[in-house]
């Protein structure tokens, strides 16, 4: 897979995280998770398309309206990406600039998207 | 596995990186990588403690004197963790600071390390 093409993966999986109906991203789904994908970050994990579409109406819940926006460029080595996204909030607040750590499947869709809250911090 | 462990397991990883000799390597691999562990960075793929010795080897013929330095807090969720990093050269130089994230086996071992080089570029 190119930059390109692996650019707007990304962007179509973070559209599914802007997406409030339910069924609106279960197609999307189809398109760029792989069936067993799994997905954790610090707070919840989701294994399947169908878990995955729960935690992000869940999430989309507790942030009504928010709009997950990839801010880095997508960095890819082997079968492995990183790229950093925040999520806009309205009246020009968002959660802090993170990081995803993923891997691509052999059929080109999101095998595993692992995350972590806010940019490295100091010790 | 706590915070103060984790900490330390990746400490000795990092002491791996540091160590010239190849046999006092494989004796340190044994206690905190995976037979099976799988590195891989941009420049490179190992799997396994005799393949991922040799890639130590090549990188400290490469800079010698290397001092691989965690530089972050490892910060983890479920089996993942992240943490980052430099090499010292000498002379005040060092490698940009980097990040790996990785994935502790179910003995406590590291399973799998993912590196990128430098923190997350902007686009």
């Amino acid at each position: 897979m190119n930059d390109t093409d692996l650019s707007a993966l990304i962007d179509r999986y973070c559209a599914v995280w802007r997406e409030p109906d339910s069924a609106a991203r279960a197609s999307l789904l189809e398109v760029v998770w792989h069936k067993d994908g799994r997905y954790c970050d610090p707070t919840a994990e989701a294994v399947g398309r169908a878990a995955l579409n729960n935690l992000i109406g869940e999430t989309l819940t507790r942030f009504p309206g928010g709009q997950v926006m990839r801010l880095s460029a997508v960095d890819v080595h082997h079968d492995c990406f990183r790229f950093t996204w925040t999520m806009q909030l309205g009246e020009g607040k968002q959660l802090p600039e993170s990081i995803d750590f993923g891997r691509l499947a052999e059929d080109g869709r999101i095998a595993e998207i692992v995350g972590f809250f806010g940019l490295i911090g100091g010790e």
